[in-house]
């Protein structure tokens, strides 16, 4: 379990596996089962998450108290509700388990710890956060550019993996479709090389 | 001029002012005119960007020749294509300024040489990125949870500056808009406290 982090770490910081293993413990280690809450909105969020194995959802609740999905996180993913997380502030989010998970889980005060103790981690975080915010660059064109089928057929060729993996009403909610529509854009493209 | 980047890195990070005559050392200051272009689609996003003043915005072309702009930055903000900046690959952006500014730019060799000579800056650029990502969690919240006048109203509440800075047609491509409907909001809203 343990190893899976440090051969994250290494991609990008260097790290020794005794500097790891002092590493290893600022963080908790969760075992979670399917649609476990992590965080709610409201409430101050405290960690940040590593996924292990598994897959986190963040959403929230629009006024007609439909879940909005706009993040998941896979195996080697970071979530947290950054603005709430570093700010310590209330967030507008929810974070929840997918299917049953094992996570890593980081509080702030720990992290700030950890990060002053092993100042080659501040690399490591830099990485991950350069890598998240090119990613939402790339999100924002992709909004703004895509029809709704060019959306999906993208996520088809990028993300297959989560094509299987998660409920169909939350990827739809994920890509702003009506569950509906989705099964009719998956039904068009049955044969398509994307699936 | 090199003052101004002292005091926001120094917000994060602990440098000296000896340190940062180094780190300076490593940007180039570039005075630009309105209207200049820093990156075009297609070429290598050779350097990440500091505004010192004035303002940029990145956009890309749609199909329909249609200029949409995805962000702005101004002072004391960091503008790059991040993946094509990271990854060294074409971008699929265009930057350029807005009114004539002066921009501190960094190639990514120096930005690599300068991070690898002054580790404190890995914290810098992590804060950086964190907040950078942390606004586009919110933002992407925003984009399904608000109406195009409810996003008006609130990126009126929380940056009144750009309103007066940044040409109509720029502000309603930014926020999904035509310019006549950003106009129509306008006019509603001319009286209230928002404005």
């Amino acid at each position: 379990m343990s190893n899976q982090l440090l051969v994250h770490i290494k991609k990008f910081a260097d790290v020794s596996e005794d500097d790891f293993a002092t590493i290893l413990s600022f963080f908790e280690p969760l075992y979670l089962k399917k649609k476990e809450c992590l965080l709610e909105e409201g409430q101050l969020c405290r960690r940040n998450f590593f996924v292990l194995k598994g897959c986190l959802r963040m959403y929230f609740l629009k006024e007609t108290g439909i879940e909005q999905t706009t993040q998941f996180a896979i195996e080697n993913w970071w979530m947290t509700d950054n603005l709430s997380f570093m700010q310590q502030k209330p967030s507008s989010f929810y974070i929840e388990t997918v299917e049953s998970s094992e996570v890593l889980a980081i509080s702030y005060d720990a992290q700030e710890k950890m990060l002053a103790q092993f100042p080659q981690m501040e690399r490591y975080f830099r990485k991950v956060y350069e890598r998240a915010f090119a990613a939402s660059q790339l999100r924002i064109k992709y909004i703004n550019d895509y029809s709704r089928e060019e959306m999906y057929l993208y996520f088809a060729k990028v993300q297959p993996a989560f094509l299987q993996r998660v409920p169909q009403y939350m990827l739809a909610s994920y890509l702003g479709f009506t569950p509906e529509y989705l099964s009719e854009i998956k039904k068009k493209h049955l044969k398509s090389d994307f699936l």
